[in-house]
């Protein structure tokens, strides 16, 4: 974490300078990622005259809601190389059969 | 979304209740993670001696970042699942051609 980079960057109308080890088009997509949540909720009916409190935790929910989405992508996807590992493995096994069988059925013939 | 649950959660140490088609025991879970990623900050040194909203955009950042790499993780298993499965369809490819072979060899010796 020694190569610190210097970012500015814009979050809710305010700019903010972020020192880092993620390079400068990291915090960019980070951060307008953050606005996109946030001018989704302000464009909600009535959220803005919610209190500030409860206006952040629902920022904080929407986007921590998102990372559980993608967790939870992950973790299907995860499943689902483990069951197509097993299947190749298995296809290895059974291709080596045949030709196993093919080699002994071509040395009979001869 | 007409299945609304109401939960009540603890964010930051203000209760909160929430309404939403999720159920509860994933709301606690969501709860609890942006606590803890709170409270990580909150350790860090002189976090707590920063104004408001720069203590929460690090708040957002932290939780955006943490979903970036859910997304960059699920991105990675979906490339290795497509390598997988034309691992698989080409083995199964191969061992079509093999068993042909096998027949054939074993049609001659008949």
């Amino acid at each position: 974490m020694s190569d610190k980079n210097y970012t500015q960057v814009l979050i809710d109308g305010n700019i903010y300078t972020l020192g880092g080890a993620e390079d400068q088009e990291y915090m960019q997509k980070v951060a307008s990622y953050i606005n996109e949540k946030i001018s989704g909720l302000k464009a909600q009916p009535g959220f803005t005259r919610q209190n500030k409190d409860y206006q952040e935790v629902m920022i904080y929910l929407n986007l921590a809601d998102d990372y559980f989405k993608a967790v939870q992508e992950a973790r299907r996807l995860k499943d689902k190389n483990e069951d197509l590992e097993k299947e190749v493995y298995s296809l290895k096994h059974e291709l080596i059969g045949v030709q196993m069988k093919l080699d002994a059925a071509r040395e009979e013939s001869k």
